[in-house]
């Protein structure tokens, strides 16, 4: 359940934006705050049942998106592949600090 | 025009997979392919108009979705880091081929 909520929150993190209002707010209830379904049912004064059915629709949402566009896993491997750098750096070049700036600007930037 | 066409293509690259077959088809032989209104609707046996009709939708579709997710726009900025680290390692590391191997690695992953 961890795994699955931590992966429901990366995706978010991503496609939030092509989400509807409704659908943003049931989900982040949810995953990212917590909430049970009954907590958002009474919240919003509907029933709990068409809480959980948004909620399932909408994760199955962000997974046709990342299915689509893979903007998750690209960010997954771009941050292999600059902590793959920055390992680099640090053994060889210990003493540039400059090159850990560029590659910490380049880390945050998503 | 040019610049219409290349912002097209390039929104296109990152957003072809959440068009409708139809969007994906007009637009890349339009702008891809560079062939006319006339030639597209003679081909798909449709008026100039609803080809025409789609291709503007699409158009807006494509910067809707660039305004929401900014794929294009953090490409470019990624670019630019990217092309800013090369630039420094090849002043002040030469000689060292693995960075630059590294780089273009996590240059050419998009």
């Amino acid at each position: 359940m961890i795994e699955k909520t931590n992966r429901i929150n990366a995706l978010f993190d991503f496609y939030e934006p092509l989400l509807t209002k409704k659908q943003m707010e049931y989900i982040s209830l949810y995953y990212r705050d917590d909430f049970s379904l009954g907590e958002i049912a009474e919240n919003y004064a509907v029933s709990r049942q068409a809480v959980y059915d948004n909620i399932k629709r909408t994760e199955k949402i962000l997974e046709e998106y990342e299915n689509k566009l893979h903007l998750y896993q690209a960010f997954i491997q771009r941050g292999q592949q600059i902590e793959a750098l920055e390992t680099y750096f640090a053994k060889n070049y210990p003493e540039d600090q400059k090159i850990q700036d560029m590659l910490n600007e380049l880390e945050y930037e998503e």
